[in-house]
């Protein structure tokens, strides 16, 4: 039944459903694991890659963690080239800002901007919805460190913490169970760690298929984001991994 | 028979029905519980949020009820990101308004531009409607406290208690009953909580999952709005739940 | 056989039919019975409302009768949102004409404009027709009072009384027979009461579900439109109704 | 097979046919009766008005025939709605062309512009031809009086006699036999009686359904455009009819 | 098999045929037979009127042949409101060119133009080919005497003696035995007449359904079209009828 | 299977093929045989005509073989409507870079742009790709005697000797047998005969059914372009003919 | 199942993927076997032409690699006039850059802006993905010598050895099992060689079917492309040969 009303964004089906957005959210659920973790000081993000090869270079294209402006960076789960339209368009607005404002974008009016674009790709006819689920970590004065998720149908919600992708019910599960306030950068780096642990494909996660990204304030009080090297992700990655293989834990 | 006419906005059933409108419909009927009361001195706006979780950031973009400018906020049943578009543009003309004439939008001329909007995206090829209902709650001078209905289709109606959503037949039972002239704002507060404890489909509903807003005039005798806070709610919750858990009361 | 022509405006039928446009006037067929007669001194329209509740405002967004210009009233069978959208084109037009010609339309210009806007959605692709019908009660210095019918194909015709709606064909009958030259406005509104208590579903139809509008002169001979109050209807209803309820009188 | 065909106007079937203009003639042939004859010193329109009740405004939105200009009067047959689109713009090209040369438009002129417009209609994707033809009669300094036919297909034929509409198979064997040169306006008019006599569906046709128009040189040489008045048409109808009720006479 | 790719111009089939492109030539094998002749000192075109009637005005909208300028002439063969609407491109090119080079188009030229015009509607969607072929007789200072043909899908090719239409394959069979070099004026019409005969579907063509046109130098040696006159045409067809009506002569 | 993805040029099969393309390519593959070589100081293209009738006019409209510009000529297999708006463009080409630059235009410089427009046809929807394909020969300074070759998709390639149409495999099988370095004029016009009489379909291919165009340097060693003349043609196919009619030679 | 969703780039299928957009990636590894490695002081890139005939001209399009600027080159995989209307944006895109800024664009900047172009063809109605994936060889000081590799859906990723085409999945299993960091020049062309060897279909593979382009710093430090000379591919070939034709090595 639900087959005649899943080929196109501009149909409804008779309980009031967008199969087109549902079949691009489900693109996302395959994608690699993507966890975003907001401490008291800090937004972590980190994920796994998907296409790995010891011949991929690692600094060129990214293909997780996308720095937007000095206080805004994304992760990115979906089809990367779609990510990359859309990246492109949130550091044009970014700059924009900042030359028109004399001051850095505020987090949730970025993020908004862009999901008024994923809107508009769902309701038209001729176009399919972007691929593409991000999580936002950002800073501003007026709200401090911030979390977001925005999805293929251009919603948009805050997180303290939350995961997207493949096991992210798994993922889900263990941030609400383990997840505080006021956890340090330490903290929430283990939590992250501990979660992508549970929640990928592999048994054992390393450097090579991870990406962690850290923004928080440095000693002058300015926000900086900082990617995590690779010793420091297989020493986090050792550590979050279950002392005995109990199955299960 | 009917399926034949049911994947475009373009095409009339041969009953004259617009399918595609009504399947939008349908989307709100699924939608958390949103009620509207209209009291002798104020309006009062509530409605159930459907994703629930305490790693949601409560303050960032809320679910349920948006303001609009300082006398019109609306409470959205339906797709999110569906609202959020309409909401930018009843922000922008209500701000338009206010500078072109130096004073506030009235109610209905608001309610109806957007109205407006809705009805294009149902006349067209290569368009879905609108998946979002909105309830109006407003003041102005001319009419005083108002409450109007928005549907996917463009109609618009003006009430003195309405509710949509999930379980709105009985939302509506009970307004008809209990809603009567000169009510005071803990009165209309009260009916709300009532209905809201009537059609919501979790057992004990809270704070947690709801979002009440209250449009009154100040001791000014200037039209403010509020959020009530999680206390507030939970207290109004307690109180309309009935004494003894009797099955149907 | 007729499936394989129905589904576009765009298409003919074999018979050269537009099954696209005929579908848009059965959704008139189904709505609330909506009756105007011309009077010696006067233009009656009246129409059922089908959204019932003593919830509804009845004064915000009245679901039968809208005035376009002091001399211009129309009352509205079929898809409200799309008469909405034709009611503003309607009243700008009107305004536009009084600015440029210090003059009131003539009320046939005024209707022929409207039925192009509506020819054009029968012949183009990637639209419907508008799901509307009108009544047109106006007046001009030319033709004095005049009473006039527009249907979803875009056709107008000139009338001394018709009806359209639930049960037109009865009305039309009722309105055949008792319909006469030098009408007073007191028998033109005893013809129409007449008229609803015999086409309406309803048994006892009240001032809650009917609206009455009356275009006359006043007694400075300027053109003057009001609505009737409940009371006037209900004393109306009350004479019209069949002394005995007999079946079938 | 014709139906895999005839859905689009953009479409030759493989003999060569566009089945959607040859759906658009159907239409007309089942009109009502429309008749045109050129006489020496007149070109006679007469037609059957298929929508008769006595509520009818006669003078508002004639059914059959419709003035263009001083010179140039058509008769309709087919969608009413589409008719007048096309008489707008016939009346604003004769406007122009009145404004720019100082002189009435050459017919042939004004109707090949008409034509060009329906042609267009049948080579485009996304429309439908206009599903109407006209009965053009005119009279200009160069050719005289004038009788023109164009079908929704964009043809164009001058005449001297012809009718469309329902049976006009009859109407154009009678108008072959008792056509001939030099007949007076008084032989045209007992034709074209003749004509519609045989050709309508109602035994007795009067006035109520019929209208007349006549188009001749006043007595200062200007020309003239009047309607035949009720009891000029019924004198007509009632001397041509057969004395005897014969069948088929 | 081939239906599947008969629909559009848009479509090849396998073996890379444009069907609809051959269903529009479809429609002029059965048009009305259409004659060219090129002599020493001349060309001939001629053709069948199809739709005869003793009530059509001959002299206007003349139904085969159509002048385009002083030296050229065109016959047409198909549908011929699509023949209108490329006459006048063809007429207001050259005028375009006479006004611009103060000399007339050269013919080849000006057929190249409208041939362009045809291709055009051969490979884009949404429109579908023009379902005309034309004859084209013309005279230039550089190629004297020529004779072209264009066919819906915008070929070109000139031409010596040719024919289109009904039975246009025992035509060219007449013309390839009959024609010669140096062929005078006389002999030219002779062997059109004798071709029509043998063609035509009508036992004893006349000129009724006939329309001979001319194209020769005067005796100021200018180019000069006539057409043929009744008479005239009526004696040579006349002339043609083969003496014994042998059966296949 | 393939016949699901065959009849849009927007489609790729599951292989990754454009079907739509291919059977463009499949419309050359019937057209009648083409044969480009190079040789030292010379390039010969030579084609069979598939329309042939002594009524042609010969010099007009030749059916194969176009000049574009003094230094490049070409020859064409497919739709000869299609191939005219391409010709036009790479003349309007050529003769634009002369007036801007002074200096004749780089043969593969024009014969990219046109490629370019070909592949435009095969990537967009509503539109269907150019079913011609080219062989070019042109002489520049820069690379001398030059040999191209076009196909409906875009493709180019330079070629020393090629054929396309009707049998091209036996044609280039020749062609890689025969070809060899340093081959004068002479050797190249009795290889493209030979060819072409293998390769053609009738028995004794004439000068009525082939045309020949060499394109050499001058005396002067400017570039010069002449078609050969019937004779030429004859003695060329003559000497080509097997001397005894055996089977396959 | 599949096949519902699997004919336009705007639908997902219900598991989120894109099957137009993975057709288009097939027809490339149907395409001639395209190697590139990176190396200490060089980038190769190398490939097998499908169309190999001893009477193509090498010089003139050459199909598989093709100079962007002084310091990027591409080779080209899939449908070979779609990569060149990309590249010719690419040539433009490096020219621009160059004349504005008075150096060579970096090399990850173009290659994304190319990117981008893809990604727009997978995700709006009408149209086709590029049917290409290019390898992109470039220096620029920020970033030494780079690899990249682009697909038809506008992914981008940097790699220090990589193959696509025919067998990539050996080819690339080779390159990871010998590919290490610091290889000479020589290095890399014998590794280029053996892959070759080894995932071509051909058994012996010469320079008439392969092209190899090498992009190095010469002398003054100035980067440096060119391609290798037919010798230098044979001996290459040769060498890379395995000494015993042992079956599967």
């Amino acid at each position: 039944m639900a087959r005649r009303y899943d080929s196109r964004t501009t149909t409804f089906s008779p309980e009031g459903r967008l199969y087109q957005v549902e079949y691009a959210m489900e693109a996302i659920n395959n994608a690699g694991s993507t966890v975003g973790v907001l401490g008291k000081q800090c937004v972590i993000l980190a994920g796994e890659k998907k296409t790995i090869s010891k011949l991929l270079e690692s600094g060129k294209a990214s293909e997780k963690i996308y720095p937007i402006d000095d206080h805004v960076v994304c992760a990115v789960a979906g089809i990367t080239s779609d990510a990359n339209v859309l990246i492109n368009q949130l550091r044009l607005s970014a700059q924009r800002y900042r030359y028109a404002y004399q001051e850095p974008i505020p987090v949730e009016k970025l993020v908004t901007s862009i999901c008024d674009v994923k809107q508009q790709y769902t309701q038209f006819g001729g176009l399919r919805p972007f691929g593409v689920s991000f999580l936002f970590a950002g800073y501003d004065d007026h709200y401090g460190f911030q979390l977001y998720h925005t999805d293929p149908s251009g919603n948009l919600s805050g997180w303290k913490a939350t995961a997207i992708g493949v096991n992210n019910q798994t993922a889900q599960g263990i941030l609400k169970t383990d997840w505080h306030e006021d956890m340090s950068t330490k903290d929430c780096l283990d939590l992250v760690a501990k979660v992508l642990v549970k929640s990928m494909d592999t048994a054992t996660p390393t450097a090579e298929t991870l990406e962690f990204g850290v923004l928080t304030l440095n000693k002058d009080k300015e926000v900086a984001f900082r990617m995590l090297s690779d010793d420091e992700i297989n020493t986090l990655m050792a550590a979050a991994k279950p002392e005995k293989p109990d199955d299960e834990e």
